[in-house]
């Protein structure tokens, strides 16, 4: 017998990860998309041309799970609000089911990195589990006992938008916030404190790289700060402090086990761990704060796209 | 059959509430302390002595509840922490129950206030209620489907210490955080802002006070913002906006149905609430931020007194 397999479909605010996974959770056929536009129609056209691409590669796949970064509503699948792509109100399950005609699971789709996480990554075994996504916005979950926590109506576990700084800059996407974790130390803003640095210290290699005109990303920093460079490392410094700044709120509600880091800028590795964890060393109230781990995701990246398959996986088999 | 009855006590971290209470939650026979000095030994007799006062008036309770303003270890009953009480590490629950000679059972004192807005208050029925105690500090509890939340070991919703403003003040008491919520939106906070707008504001009733040599506390403060002084209610619109700030981040976390506010800063009632209701509509997640009532608890002062009767007459009943 061939084992059970599905896919899993991560998509973030700027692109689609997927993948056929296997119920031992190994990935293959994996699929990419970048979004192209920002109507609905195009979004959800690219992703079932995604997910239809995974399919001609597996075609015995017995179901699809998504985390679209929306909240979602969990009786009917809908994505009822998204800060990031515009699905506001979309009947997403249900309109997926009826294109794939496959069974359809849908999530938050930092929850599901969680539950990758949970289940058989860095948080393996943790009674309760926060992870956070760092990418275009912040994501957050929470585990606990096994069980995501999603809140009374499923809005629960926005830990990007915990703020931060109550007089600090709007947030991103349709966040009414002000000074939001997400605003405050996302991937996004990794680029926007790069761009600032380099205009500032124009003898850096990020001051160079403004110079030859290239764009200023979260990525390019990340790249110049594991390089060396001090402008580079400075700015990777100041996210993670205040990465630390949202830890303490978290650690002081939550009491966790341990915080997983996640999501693409999570390349920055221990040079926005460190900062972090001495944050939370200094700030948050003891002794939780001795008793929560602050540790990069295992599944990387890809830890979303996971979630998914094990929520297929998972939800499928009841 | 006499009704079952315990005595519930409430240790802030100024005063201490306590009363005997019957299995309908009526409460007779009140006892008050004010803690006279900061020792550990003299505020455990103070607590001793306000029991044995209650159980003269009601020689036939059962057990005693208490509510503690410290990180409680609910395998033993011992105080971990306690950012206003001189109770780090002692184990509370054997040594009361030694000096009283009657079944102890002990918790978190704004987890208390939770239970007891939960069971019979006015989070009475939802799902996922918030608990915020305005007091000397700021206090926190959640409960979610009838169950109190405590973190993994049981330092979960100390959302007094959840961050409003990374670069604030020091925090109160031992928390070694800056910017807490505790700090900036406690009955401490109401006294200190206040004070300092009796000095801007030198011909407000509030400045008139302060000329004449009153000491500005929150309380003072409250009764001069009922009666209608602008400087006095500017301070508890101030305060009620950074209330809200922490509520949009408790909003975001949680997606609670319900967030309840008791404590003796309550007094403020709708000038703190109204401001703090603005900005949760303005800056919180939709529709998160449409979900949650935000009111004011039914047991005002007392839930943390009934809270902790609740708690044992319900552990007590196992």
């Amino acid at each position: 017998m061939s084992p059970r397999r599905v896919i899993g479909i991560d998509t973030g605010g700027t692109k689609l990860l997927g993948g056929v996974v296997d119920d031992d959770l190994a990935v293959r056929d994996r699929v990419h998309r970048l979004w192209r536009g920002g109507e609905r129609q195009e979004v959800l056209d690219l992703i079932v041309d995604a997910v239809e691409e995974a399919r001609a590669a597996a075609p015995d796949v017995a179901a699809v799970g998504f985390g679209i970064p929306s909240l979602v509503d969990r009786e009917t699948g809908a994505s009822a609000f998204s800060v990031h792509l515009p699905l506001d109100g979309v009947p997403f399950r249900d309109l997926m089911g009826e294109r794939l005609g496959l069974p359809v699971f849908v999530d938050n789709d930092a929850n599901l990195a969680a539950l990758a996480e949970q289940r058989a990554g860095a948080a393996g075994g943790a009674r309760r589990a926060v992870m956070l996504t760092l990418g275009t916005g912040i994501g957050g979950g929470v585990v606990v006992d096994g069980a995501l926590e999603r809140g009374a109506h499923g809005g629960g576990a926005e830990l990007g938008h915990v703020v931060v700084d109550m007089d600090g800059p709007p947030c991103q996407g349709d966040c009414p916030g002000r000074g939001c974790l997400e605003v405050m130390a996302s991937g996004t803003a990794i680029g926007r404190e790069g761009a600032e640095a380099a205009a500032r210290q124009s003898d850096s290699a990020l001051g160079r790289e403004l110079r030859e005109g290239r764009a200023i990303t979260g990525g390019l920093v990340t790249e110049l700060a594991h390089d060396g460079d001090p402008a580079a490392c400075g700015v990777l410094e100041l996210i993670g402090e205040r990465l630390g700044v949202g830890m303490v709120s978290i650690v002081n509600a939550f009491n966790p086990d341990v915080i997983v880091v996640g999501g693409g800028a999570i390349a920055g590795g221990e040079l926005l761990l460190e900062p972090a964890r001495r944050v939370v060393a200094e700030r948050a109230l003891p002794p939780s704060r001795d008793q929560v781990r602050i540790v990069p995701a295992d599944f990387g990246e890809e830890a979303g796209m996971v979630g998914a398959a094990i929520l297929a996986l998972e939800e499928g088999r009841v």
